[in-house]
């Protein structure tokens, strides 16, 4: 009789070895950390004495679950911001906050707060890709949980480093500290194609080759992603990593959504793995990969719930129970990825997709023993048909929960007993997570409170105050005529002119500024040139955000008016982007169609604009005199001008409108009859 | 102060009333089964004193959840059978194992059991479709939950009913019965509008319009399921059964996978109800409801598990956010289908589908008191960012388990304190049903231990033992034609005789018995002439099934065989059904042309095949000659007379084969040469 250090003994063992023996009951027999022996448990008790021995009648013993692809820290961010377009959640809340808040001892303990959540649904092992990786290691390894780390390299900054050249001097750092540790296995994460240089990729690259570590990418997960890819660099997303080496090592490519036959053919040469992650996918509208194809194919697939922030936990019962529903509707065949196909995906299977098979993924002698212990006699896995062994697979793939899992090892050490955690204290971790979330929400709240502070926020773009006066006519064609007569005449010295077509959109908020957005496409036909323009030329388009308030600053004689922009600045995401991340109280749209003249008065510089609305239609025409201003006795002094310009055009008072195009696209009764 | 039963105080109160008010911290009164006032926990508690104070600190309280659609009973069918084709998974399994095991008794179980589950995961109320409806209503009264009890009319004998006038019948004495119940909606359910006729259809209606009560129906699940009624019908489903009077009472269409704009537009102006069944749709590889599209149209929709047979669990917080992340992904727009409308949809639209709103699905004043309350505070659900009331709904959507469920309250009356259940012996259900399971898997390893077995169980076929006498020989074109000159001569007088090509696939299986099954696909040419045929030319194709073995009963001499066919019918289903049914060890092809005369020879019938095998390919031809039998003495009399007839042919001992075309198609290298 062998001593050994504990038994499993008397649940149905599942090994998900090559013949996916099952030992009904059975026994695990765990010793230093090692996987002894696995059988039935008559066999082992003949031959074993234990200093403990696991009771595990009524209950799967099967090997910890591998979550192939996560952001552990993320799990600070859960219900962060969800429902949300792509770009919206990611540049307008996952990266501003990440901005702010990443720093190691977020990493940390977001890590740790995500290894109790894991451990408690029985995952043991898990590749994650994020910042401060050295503290996401340190984490992992003090909670006692397997993981493949991988230090992530953009071409911009990234909240732990301010250029790739650092990043990948951090990566080289971590990565020799770690490489040799029991439980942590460190990976070099280059992020993605498109946030990649080529010299990014070849470096990530031989940094990988050298360290004989896996290489981990996120790749085709959306198909904008792609479409960009074969207009920027002319190519797929495959075709261009291979070229610059990224699939020389042991690579893992991420999502693999919409990827040819070609492209799934070159990572099948490459022998890369893949990972799947059905709920991100649906969840961010990514698209349905296709891995019943891929499995025939013979690619290594992992499964991975994506980082917390887009899923919004790390279950990875609930992942491979959709995995195995999702085929089944994508191909029209119930039969695809079966029940035991799916749990191989996340054990064996996920093991061979981070090159850990040797070691991790199932129940055999020699393998360090990364043991889950599920409870299979519960009301909602209830009854047990069992006239052929491998209907347990569709039970735990179907109907079990994570919080089925009552036990859980790794590498030999207890993680968890009775559904306790026994490395981590999961109340002491709730309550930091808390203080966290608290502080996140106070800086949205004060973000989103203010809507130039949202403005910021989303950063590229820089603040500009500006003060303007200004005066606005309305008048008939015949006199804007005469006007434009006037301004070509000896009083004024015409500089730059333009015709332009301008539809803005403005966004109104019921906020204590009443600040308004304006969204402005400025097509510009033609500069210098005052002829009448064909329909199709567009000389140039601009993309114009500005911030101002209802309220003017100053209001002076004859309607002239000072006013402020709080910020002015060239837009450089779409119009949808905006109105979903500021999600306007109301929106105005107005089109119009504007003659810019600038011209010298009395030695001063104005603009004369002579516009035509045309959405909403307003018969007649308008036209506005302005000038920046810098000082109130500046201001007062232009204004006195712009009265005499208006004599000059003959303008009357009862001409002057106060309004401005917004109010008159949301109350066109305002409008007096063109005079 | 006013004195009542019991006060939810604390909890963030999720009321899902028309505004979608939250109160948080806030409380819910509830007395003599009915909610008597909601509101912030502080002017809650100035106003009421309550024998029982129920702490809901740190937990949401909330409308019981609606599972709209299901067949409760099914739940001791859970993981049966799994990852099948639907024909095979119904005809295969369900229906055999329905039809000797669903009794009253099952039912009851089964929906205790299934009670159990669903009270644990956090739902009040449900709407079942299944046989022996009196028993479900009673199982669930008793348990205490609240239903929509549908008595199934099929047009079929169903396992409660041989005929659908009877199941009529039956609905009418349930409702009589049940329809005043306090938990109770007794309702009538013609399954489906390809298992009705219009009579039945019209009848169900004129029930469910004189008790003005909900009638439940399947719709469009399937595409194959639309395309048949197109084809036998020449209309969809919905002006179908819209023609017939389905749409005039309060009418619950499940699943709706597969309907045209128009047919949703019909729906939508008679006022019908829509059950979604995200997972039992991808599971079964019905395709993908158009959810978020049909949410706009303004429809009613509610969320159903389907019955656990196809889930393979009752858990509505799996199902809401399976619906939630499908809609996303199926309309490729991350926005689609967002938390708070999931919710909705389980909620108070759901209960609007099941025509109860007036009673429950939101937590308002004078509804009766169905009311959950979910624990927040746990690891896979930190933190909580509450910078935005709203963010809880997408807490509880994309996090919240049925586990997290701690309380459940229906009609005022507790179901569940701290994950006790109260109205239920959970121990004793699952005892009962393992027992239940233990007899299934019983009565379905005796079926599979014997493919004849598995072959009448799926009945419709008709059981036909047979015995022939037969020889076979394998000769040249030459010989062959000579044959052929001999039969037309004058010592035969030849019957009926034809042209066929027959398509044989063999499914060889390594039982006991060695059991082979033929299914034969037999194009009849033409009959009563042997002129060559033209080859388009079919005048009738017959399916055939045929159940042999390979030993064979006896052995005469010059190779006579006696050969006994253990089951021989016309087949009415495909050959791919029988592959996915009867998953053989092995499978082989024969194709052959034949020529079938009938011949009388000394007083006695023989046919005489004349052979072409080209698959595979075959040179030469064969000449079979057989003869029925029914006795020992009879089958030595004929083969005698065979080794006359062969003399005749002038067929030498040489040409005498051993071998069947199917051990030929295996083993071509056993052939000789033909001589």
């Amino acid at each position: 009789m062998e001593t050994v250090d504990t038994i499993l003994a008397g649940g149905a063992v599942l090994t998900m070895d090559a013949g996916f023996t099952i030992f009904d009951p059975g026994a695990v027999v765990v010793h230093d950390g090692e996987i002894v022996a696995v059988g039935p448990v008559d066999e082992i008790e003949a031959s074993f004495v234990a200093a403990e021995v696991v009771d595990c009648s009524g209950k799967a013993v099967m090997p910890g679950l591998i979550n192939a692809h996560t952001h552990v820290p993320m799990s600070l961010l859960r219900g962060l911001a969800d429902d949300l377009r792509l770009d919206v959640w990611l540049m307008g809340y996952m990266m501003p906050v990440e901005r702010e808040f990443v720093r190691p001892d977020f990493c940390w303990l977001g890590t740790q707060l995500a290894c109790a959540e894991m451990i408690r649904s029985g995952t043991t092992c898990f590749a994650d890709m994020y910042y401060h990786e050295e503290a996401i290691a340190d984490a992992t390894a003090r909670a006692g949980l397997r993981a493949v780390c991988g230090q992530t390299i953009l071409k911009f900054p990234a909240p732990d480093a301010q250029s790739y050249d650092e990043s990948l001097a951090r990566t080289r750092d971590f990565v020799q500290r770690w490489k040799d540790h029991r439980l942590i296995v460190p990976s070099v994460a280059p992020h993605a194609p498109y946030t990649a240089t080529p010299d990014l990729l070849r470096t990530a690259s031989a940094l990988a080759l050298e360290f004989d570590i896996p290489l981990q990418i996120h790749v085709a997960e959306t198909d904008t992603e792609v479409d960009e890819m074969r207009e920027t660099v002319g190519m797929s997303p495959v075709p261009w990593i291979k070229q610059h080496g990224v699939l020389d090592p042991k690579t893992i490519a991420m999502h693999c959504v919409h990827l040819s036959e070609d492209e799934l053919l070159t990572l099948q040469r490459h022998n890369t793995s893949i990972v799947h992650n059905p709920t991100s996918n649906l969840k961010l509208a990514s698209g349905f990969a296709p891995v019943a194809h891929m499995l025939e194919l013979g690619l290594n697939i992992g499964i991975g719930t994506d980082g917390v922030a887009s899923n919004n936990d790390l279950d990875m019962f609930e992942e491979l129970r959709l995995a195995a529903f999702l085929a089944k509707g994508v191909t029209l065949d119930p039969t695809a990825l079966p029940a035991r196909q799916a749990l191989e995906m996340a054990t064996i299977m996920g093991a061979r997709a981070l090159y850990l098979d040797s070691l991790i993924g199932s129940l055999e002698p020699g393998k360090r023993a990364d043991v889950i212990v599920v409870d299979l006699d519960t009301v909602h896995n209830s009854p047990n048909f069992r006239r052929d062994e491998e209907l347990i697979y569709s039970q735990l793939v179907y109907a079990s929960k994570g919080a089925d899992v009552v036990h859980a090892m790794c590498d030999g050490g207890w993680l968890m007993r009775e559904r306790e955690l026994l490395t981590l204290d999961r109340q002491s971790l709730m309550a930091q997570a808390q203080d966290v979330a608290r502080r996140i929400d106070a800086f949205l709240v004060e973000r989103e409170e203010s809507v130039l502070r949202k403005l910021v926020t989303i950063g590229g773009l820089a603040r500009k105050e500006t003060y303007e006066v200004q005066v606005k006519v309305h008048m008939s064609e015949e006199v804007v005529r005469r006007i434009e007569e006037t301004l070509a005449g000896p009083d004024f010295a015409i500089g730059k002119s333009s015709q332009r077509r301008q539809y803005d959109t403005y966004f109104i908020f019921h906020d204590k500024w009443a600040s308004r957005i304006r969204y402005r496409e400025d097509e510009v036909l033609v500069r210098d040139n005052m002829e009448p323009v064909p329909e199709d030329q567009v000389e140039e388009v601009i993309y114009r955000l500005t911030l101002t308030n209802e309220t003017k600053e100053r209001e002076y004689a004859n309607s002239v008016v000072l006013s402020r922009s709080r910020f002015d600045a060239l837009a450089n995401r779409s119009l949808r982007f905006y109105r979903e991340y500021f999600d306007p109280d109301e929106e105005w749209q107005v089109h119009k169609e504007r003659r810019r003249f600038h011209v010298r008065y009395s030695n001063t510089e104005f603009s004369v604009n002579i516009d035509r609305v045309v959405r909403p239609s307003i018969p007649g025409a308008f036209v506005e005199v302005k000038s920046r201003t810098w000082s109130a006795q500046d201001a007062e002094r232009k204004a006195v001008l712009i009265g005499d310009l208006l004599e000059h055009f003959g303008v009357g008072e009862d001409d002057l409108l106060r309004e401005e195009y917004l109010s008159l696209a949301a109350h066109p009764e305002q409008l007096e009859p063109v005079t």
